[in-house]
C-alpha cells in the first residue's frame, strides 16, 4: 500500500523528476527531466518541498569556468526544506516521511570536531562540493546517461535529491515549510554568528556589513540579545527600511560617507567603536573596514561572508594588541544538527523572528526569475515552490 | 626621624641620583647624575631596587632618529620592582616603604575598560610614551637643567622614578625581588597569554614562536595547565634545552625544516593543527606563519609580539571560516593591579615556576653589558641591581 508520500512506488527504484540544470556558468538554468538514484548506505532521498536562493549558489554559479570548482552540468540550491522519500543502509535517525533540512554544513557526530563544543567544522567526511561525499559519485544523471553533478551536499533545485545523513537535520513538523527554508542556510548563519560566534549580550554595540539575509539575521540575533546599537553597513539605501524589521537602529550608506571611511563614523557613533562588527558579504576590503570599525579591548569582528576571489586579508597587527580579535566561521558556528532544533523551537516560541526575509515566492519553472532578483538586489529571500 | 628607605629626607624634595641615559638611538647608555622631582598629585616616586631588559626596550632604543617615538634624552626600562620613596596627593592605595611593581600597561580601575571583566586595556590616561601621562611634562632633569624623558610610563633605568599611581601595583614582600621584578613585564605577559587570553585547558597542544622571556613564560603556563604538547619555534637550537625548564616537548628550528614551511610541520606533529599558537617576536611573517599553524574548528592565534616596522599581517579569509581566530593582547590581557598579585600568589604556592628565567645578573654600571647579552640572544633575563 502506498503512503501519503507516494514512496511505497519509489523506494528502491531510480526516480526520474524534474530539475533545474546549470550547464555553463552564469547560463540561465534549464529545467529537465533527470534520473535520481535511490540512497546508498548513510544517504536519504529527499523530496523538496521549497528551496530558495543564497548569495553562494550565484558565486559558484558565475565562477569563471578555469576555476577547479567550476564544474558542469550541475544542480545548484542548497537552502531547501523536504521529506525523506527513502533512506539507504544504517540510517537511523531519520525516517520516510519525516521533515527535514538538508545543510551544506556536516554534522556526522564521530569526529573530534563534532565531540567538541568548540567547534561545528565536522571533519568526518571528505569536502567534495560536486560529489557524494563517501563515494565521490553522483546520484544524478540526465536521461541520455550523462552525470549531473552535486553542489555543496545538497542539490535542492530538483524534485528530488541525494544527500548524504550527515547533511540531514530533522526538525519539528510544525513550522512552516517556508520558515524552515530558511534556517537551512543564511537564516541560521546569521542568527549563530550572533548568538554563539560573538555571543552578543545586551547593550552591546554592533555594526553588519551588507544587509542581505545573513546580515539581517545577525541584526535579529542580536536585537534578541538586545543590543543597544545595531548600526548595518549597505550600498542599497532601501536596505534600512527593512533592517528596522530586525533590530537596525542605525544606517550608513559607504557612498554617504564623503571624506570618511565607514569605520571612523562607525567609531564616532560608538564612542570609540562597536563591540562586535559582522561582514556578511565576502569582500576583503569590507573584512578590513569590519576590524577597524571594533573597538579596542574586547572588540571581536566575525567573518561570514566567502570571498571567491582568494584574496589575502591584512590586519594591522598593533590594532590587534589593543585586544582585538577577529573570528571565522562557517554556518554561524552552529552543530547542525543539535542547534537547527533549537532556532525552530526558538522561532516556535516567538523567540526568533522569520517574518520579512520571504520577499518574493516564485514556481519552480520560473527559478530563473529568483536568480535575477537576488543578483539585483530586489530580494531577501525569494521562496522556489516545488509543484510535484 | 628617618625610616628605613631614609625618605624622611627626601619626601617632597628633589633627588639627585644616578640613572642610565640614552642620549642617541643604539649608543651606549651612560650613567649620570640626574634630579628627579617629587610626584605630583596622582604620581609614587619609587627608589628602584632592580631592573631587567625587555625586547620592547631594545627596539626604542634602536629606533631610526625620525621616527616619532625616538625621544632623547631619555632613560629608558620598564621592568623593575622598587620601594615607594613617597607619594604625591591623593594616593592611597600604596604609601611609602611598600615593595611596588611599576608597569608600563595602565590600571586606572575607573573607564569603561577597567570595569569590564573582558578588557585590560585601560584608557583612562592618555598614552604618552615619553612623559607622565596626566600633565605631559617630565620628571626628570640633567643637572645642568636639560629635561630628560621618560619611556613606557617607567623609566626604571634610574635609581628613583616616578610613575602614576595607575601604573604602580602593590605585592607581597615574600616574594623575592628579583622573581617579582619578571612580573612586571614579560613572564606576565606570557603566562597571561596562555593563562587569560587563550586559556589552554589540559590535554591541547599549543606552538610558541620565539623562545625569549615572553615565550617560555607562555610554555610556563601552558604546561600548568597541562597541555599535551608544547612546541617551540626558535632559530637558536639553544633555546630547545632552556625551554625544557619550562615544559617545551618538541623543538622546531626553521631552518632545519627543509623544504617544509613550519606550519606543514606544526600541522603533522598536532594531527591537524595546534590548538593555541602564540607569536612573541612582533614580526607579521611569523604571525602568518602561526595562524597557518593551527587547527580549523576552534585553533587559536594570540599576537603578543610588537612589530615596530608597521607592516600589516596578511591572513587567508578561508582559513578564518574553517573556525580560527586571531586575537591580540597587551600583557597578557592581564589587569596589573589584580592580576599580578594573583600570580604573586600562585609563585608563593609553587603553582607557577619562575626558576630559569634570570640568566644573568649584573650591576646597574655594567648596564651596557645587559643591552648585549640580549642583543646576542645569550639571555633570557639579566637583571640589573642597583646599588643605592
Amino acid at each position: 500500500m502506498e503512503n501519503e508520500n507516494g514512496s511505497a512506488k519509489t523506494t528502491g527504484k531510480v526516480i526520474r523528476c524534474k530539475a533545474a540544470v546549470c550547464r555553463s556558468p552564469g547560463t540561465a538554468l534549464v529545467i529537465e527531466e533527470i534520473e535520481v538514484d535511490p540512497p546508498k548506505a548513510y544517504e536519504v532521498r529527499i523530496k523538496i518541498l521549497c528551496t530558495s536562493l543564497c548569495h553562494s549558489d550565484i558565486s559558484f554559479w558565475k565562477l569563471n569556468i578555469q576555476h577547479p570548482f567550476a564544474v558542469f552540468p550541475r544542480i545548484f540550491g542548497h537552502e531547501a526544506v523536504g521529506v525523506v522519500e527513502s533512506v539507504g543502509e544504517n540510517v537511523e535517525e531519520v525516517k520516510e516521511g519525516d521533515l527535514v533540512l538538508p545543510v551544506f554544513q556536516p554534522h556526522c557526530g564521530d569526529c573530534r570536531d563534532c565531540k567538541s563544543p568548540k567547534s561545528n567544522a565536522c571533519r568526518g567526511l571528505p569536502k567534495l562540493y560536486d560529489k557524494m561525499p563517501r563515494d565521490g559519485t553522483s546520484r544524478f544523471r540526465s536521461i541520455n546517461g550523462e552525470v549531473v553533478h552535486h553542489f555543496l551536499f545538497v542539490s535542492s533545485f530538483a524534485e528530488y535529491t541525494v544527500v548524504d545523513a550527515a547533511h540531514v537535520v530533522k526538525i519539528q513538523p510544525d513550522i512552516p515549510v517556508e520558515k524552515a527554508c530558511l534556517l537551512s542556510c543564511g537564516v541560521s548563519t546569521g542568527v549563530g554568528a550572533a548568538w554563539k560566534v560573538a555571543d552578543v549580550e545586551e547593550g552591546s554595540t554592533v555594526a553588519i556589513f551588507g544587509l542581505g539575509a545573513v546580515g539581517l539575521a545577525v541584526a535579529e540575533g542580536a536585537r534578541s540579545r538586545r543590543a543597544s546599537k545595531i548600526i548595518g553597513v549597505d550600498l542599497n539605501p532601501e536596505k534600512f527600511e527593512i533592517g528596522k524589521k530586525f533590530g537596525i537602529t542605525d544606517f550608513i550608506n559607504p557612498t554617504a560617507c564623503g571624506n570618511k571611511k565607514v569605520s571612523e563614523v562607525i567609531k564616532e557613533m560608538t564612542d570609540g567603536g562597536a563591540d562586535y562588527c559582522f561582514e556578511c558579504v565576502g569582500l576583503t576590503s569590507l573584512m578590513e573596514e569590519a576590524f577597524n570599525s571594533n573597538r579596542g579591548g574586547w572588540g571581536k569582528t566575525v567573518i561570514l561572508g566567502v570571498d571567491v576571489n582568494s584574496l589575502s586579508l591584512p590586519l594591522n597587527p598593533h590594532e590587534l594588541l589593543q585586544g582585538r580579535s577577529v573570528t571565522g566561521s562557517l554556518f554561524g558556528g552552529l552543530k547542525p544538527k543539535s542547534d537547527i532544533p533549537f532556532l525552530v523551537e526558538k522561532y516556535l516560541h516567538q523567540e526568533l523572528n522569520l517574518e520579512g526575509f520571504v520577499t518574493h515566492e516564485v514556481s519552480f519553472q520560473d527559478i530563473n526569475k529568483a536568480f535575477e532578483l537576488l543578483v539585483q538586489g530586489k530580494t531577501i529571500r525569494c521562496i522556489i515552490w516545488m509543484e510535484n
